[in-house]
């Protein structure tokens, strides 16, 4: 639904104006540095209609420009139609940085203004430093102030989840962050914005954030005790009992700041700079010691009991596909309308019907055709397609179960396919499997390997934008850090127990979008006297369209790699499928030859 | 030679004792950041006897320690064995770093020494960083002052490196130098300590270092005019002349600290970091600009003259490798007893009787067997061993022609080969094939493409650790940034002109060692709706020894670029052999089948 922005735009300007701000940065973010916003901090959607995960709002008192990745292209240029806002290309060679933009556009000596309890640490500061270049100031101001009727926070209850899906106890995981914050950094405590960090290491989930199921509230873990700042409309007697016995009690969640400002002037409390607000360091002052996460890496490193739990979650995803497949396959023999939005209420709903479902891990993306070059397309009633003979349907989706979150990509075609359609499938699924079969040494990164599911494409001339890979968090974010598989250069190695995606793809505009999705897990491959190798495990469990391979470009190790994947699947959820299921997924899972 | 260096140890804490120094470090390093250093600035060697290219050494009044990496574990052993200093192997789990280790062991408050004169801004305020969390402060002092019978500076006579080789004349150079400073962060000059750097900016070449035709100076570049600070006994009226021309003015060495303390206080000095040292930056004070290199990145991307030269180097050290191989095959059919310097000694005479040769580009590695698992092997008079049948003989070698640098390594057997050693090496083929193969989008970097060279190797639980690619000089030094192929991340992207070698290994120790090396030019592949796209052009012109590959475990694109190398070989090189040379060629390059 589209708003008229002007009058928002118009309220904004004026208290620009009152405010001496010559521009105002409204980053696409919240408190707790978020990737996905409850709908309070989704400011920057309120001033420019535009609904993407990613992207950022100028506003000068004469101009307004919307920064965007090339996920989001299309979807911008058609959200932001008919208002005055201009889209900026973010990554494209011709389009300057935020920064860039503001120098040569501000007057020197200009002010900047943008919420510094939103804005991360590290990214204010790089802010700053850029600006300063041409004596620009930057100050604390915010935009939502001019926001009428702004939904209020987020209230859902909290609930607990349960050590036999989590694997380890609160207590145990928040001694563990204070000894390494301790050895690591001499900190005293450590202060924790981000919600899938506090949720993980408190094992307590709630609804606040749409398929993220996180609570919001701030966190700080002290030696004696560890206080929970959060609105206690969201805790029952037994979840307050249940913190207490973890040695976490808790305080509303406005009172954070407060808390902060009194703690003694001595003391050392750890903040990581790119998941807290500037706010807090400039509450924290000279208490803040700025470091990494000493929570990030225990999370992304599931323990045996949660991988067992992915396990058993990716079976009844594998349930609920064939069945969700099996369901659109009908539709199309004998011709029952179906839409791109009808194809996601069929996977909701297969889902739904599985033993420990919670929720959709993210809004499922079915695009068809020329939709499914539309990176992060979401069908809208308006522009749903109907799905007909001759074109690949690319359906991304995933759902958060108890004990574990899934995230799967197929791409399928509706009636035969054509050559190119088979060519182009088969160089992404080359990639994916040079990825699925890499052997690498400890301490490599995704980074490194990034290129493994590129190279075919490569060859050709062919190139997809997004990220190979991102780690998949524990009935938690689908999305999560710190691992990535990934154009952009990211430190963090791949470690035993990280849970990551291998998704190529090849996106050609207004023909077809092709994305291949596993999650796999960093296991231990082999210990040699060049030292230790990792590999990875897939996870996910759904056959791949048997129709959309080309064999004449594929070696032999990419065909039995198929087929001995094909018979995993069919042997692991065989047992849990019906008669017309299990033939089904027979037909399915045959093996490709030559 | 070994000397015996407790003596030099001795007067070496006299002087720490004296200044109130409770530990030194010795970096092997020189005023203009060299790899490779001119006898003065032996400081390391001369305290430690140890002779590698790379390696620190630390010496309190009880200890002296030498950090090194891995190339130079068994050589340093080697070379310390009956002194007091310790190896740290550098790079492995259990070593701490030179600041750790002094945080550990020395006192809180001590006072640590460096040569400021020589120390990189960049590893200064590292060091400075790390130790004061112990509270330990860094001081100027010179471990050199207690250096008897130091050898003088270079003193080598400056040539011009005609502009028929060089492509662009210095003037040029000089603008666009000044003109990026002045664009990229608003620098009236540019002080530039890299020899390689002030060689190719004003195409004059020397022979202060050896391997390297550099000349011994540091660089003002000013509007007006530059100066050149160079011992004036280098200098022929001719040179002083040519520079004159270029708007280059010469003055002594050593006037280089008054000449820049003298100049106007608002005068903005473009400096890099990690190549000059940080006594420049006290010297400069406020004037100093910090920045990155505006001369790596031209420099590296050879132009077409550049290029021409090149290929033509390349001709004349395929035939000096023809004549080479022949020689010693023909030594192992009559049993003529052959050593590994033999082997240095033949390349060095073939290659020097090849028109504009100049100099080695670095000192032979010839290993046989176990010596050519040593990755940075120089044979001696001691351990040069006796080339027979049975093992891998590995040849690493290259020359400096006055229109080329190269770099080779192959690897041969000597008598036929054993099943394990030709997989091995197939192994690696396989891996600087596909490299050598490779595709990548413009931006693409050295370190996303270094796992294409590997992912044979570790599949099967191998690697190498030394990185997969260096940059090349033209003329100048063998080993030149900014780009690198290698395990570490170098955020240089690969460009069009850029030379870069392509040198996968594995190493067995005590077994043999194999090592791939060709050199390598980026070139544009193809542009498509995906973007522009990059691929490398293999510059190198010498065999592979056709008995070293197990075809069975090769594709047919593998096979066939060997196939296609090898006819390249054949017929760039077949037109400058005799008779004897070309039947020879004809059988080292025939077709490879499964």
């Amino acid at each position: 639904m589209k708003f008229d922005i002007q009058p928002r735009l118009s309220r904004l300007r004026a208290a620009m104006s009152a405010a001496g701000v010559d521009a105002v940065i409204i980053p696409q973010t919240d408190p707790h540095q978020s990737e996905y916003l409850a709908d309070h901090w989704q400011v920057r959607r309120y001033f420019s209609n535009f609904t993407g995960s990613a992207g950022d709002l100028i506003v000068t008192s004469d101009c307004a420009l919307l920064w965007t990745d090339s996920r989001y292209f299309l979807q911008a240029a058609d959200q932001l139609k008919g208002s005055e806002i201009i889209l900026m290309k973010d990554g494209l060679p011709d389009t300057p940085s935020q920064a860039q933009w503001l120098c040569d556009n501000l007057r020197k000596g200009a002010t900047v203004g943008v919420d510094t309890k939103v804005i991360s640490a590290v990214a204010y500061e790089d802010l700053t430093h850029r600006l300063a270049r041409k004596d620009i100031h930057v100050v604390n101001f915010d935009a939502a102030d001019v926001w009428e009727e702004r939904p209020e926070l987020p209230g859902a209850p909290v609930f607990v989840h349960d050590i036999k899906y989590a694997g380890v106890g609160a207590k145990e995981k928040l001694q563990t962050a204070l000894a390494k914050a301790s050895d690591d950094y001499d900190a005293d405590a450590v202060f924790i914005s981000a919600l899938d960090e506090i949720a993980w290491l408190l094992n307590i989930r709630s609804r606040d954030v749409k398929y993220n199921p996180v609570a919001t509230a701030f966190l700080f873990v002290d030696r004696e005790k560890s206080t929970l700042f959060i609105n206690p409309a969201k805790l029952t007697d037994q979840t307050r009992d249940y913190l207490a016995r973890e040695g976490v009690e808790t305080a509303p969640y406005s009172g954070v700041s407060d808390f902060i400002a009194a703690l003694p002037v001595d003391k050392r409390v750890l903040i990581e700079t790119g998941r807290n607000a500037r706010y807090f360091f400039d509450v924290l002052g000279k208490r803040a010691v700025a470091g990494s996460s000493v929570v990030a890496i225990d999370k992304a490193c599931k323990n045996d009991i949660q991988i067992a739990g992915i396990h058993a979650a990716m079976e009844r995803d594998g349930v609920a596909l064939v069945k969700s497949f099996m369901e659109i396959e009908r539709r199309m023999a004998v011709d029952e309308p179906t839409t791109e939005l009808d194809v996601a209420d069929i996977l909701h709903h297969y889902r739904s019907e599985q033993p420990l479902y919670f929720d959709e891990s993210f809004g499922t993306i079915a695009g068809y055709g020329p939709h499914g070059a539309i990176v992060h397309y979401e069908a809208t009633a308006e522009t749903s397609s109907v799905i007909k003979t001759g074109n690949l349907l690319l359906i991304d989706s995933g759902a958060q179960y108890l004990d574990g979150t899934t995230d799967i990509t197929r791409t399928i075609s509706i009636g035969a396919p054509t050559g190119a359609q088979r060519r182009d499938f088969t160089l992404v699924m080359k990639g994916h499997i040079a990825l699925a079969k890499a052997i690498f040494p400890e301490g490599t990164t995704g980074h490194q390997l990034d290129a493994l599911a590129r190279m075919y494409l490569w060859k050709n001339g062919l190139n997809y934008l997004h990220g190979t890979g991102h780690g998949v968090g524990h009935f938690l974010g689908v999305h999560e850090g710190p691992q990535s598989i990934r154009l952009n250069h990211v430190p963090t190695p791949l470690k035993p127990g990280m849970v990551t995606s291998n998704e190529p793809g090849l996106y050609r505009e207004n023909i077809h979008g092709i994305r291949c999705e596993n999650l796999v897990l960093t296991v231990n491959a082999m210990t040699t006297e060049f030292g230790n190798f990792l590999r990875f495990e897939t996870l996910t469990l759904c056959p791949f369209d048997l129709t959309l391979f080309d064999t004449s470009i594929m070696t032999d190790e990419e065909i039995d790699w198929v087929n001995n994947y094909h018979t995993l699947v069919r042997s692991r959820l065989t047992p849990l499928l019906n008669s017309a299921e299990r033939t089904w997924l027979e037909r399915k899972t045959q093996p490709l030859t030559k």
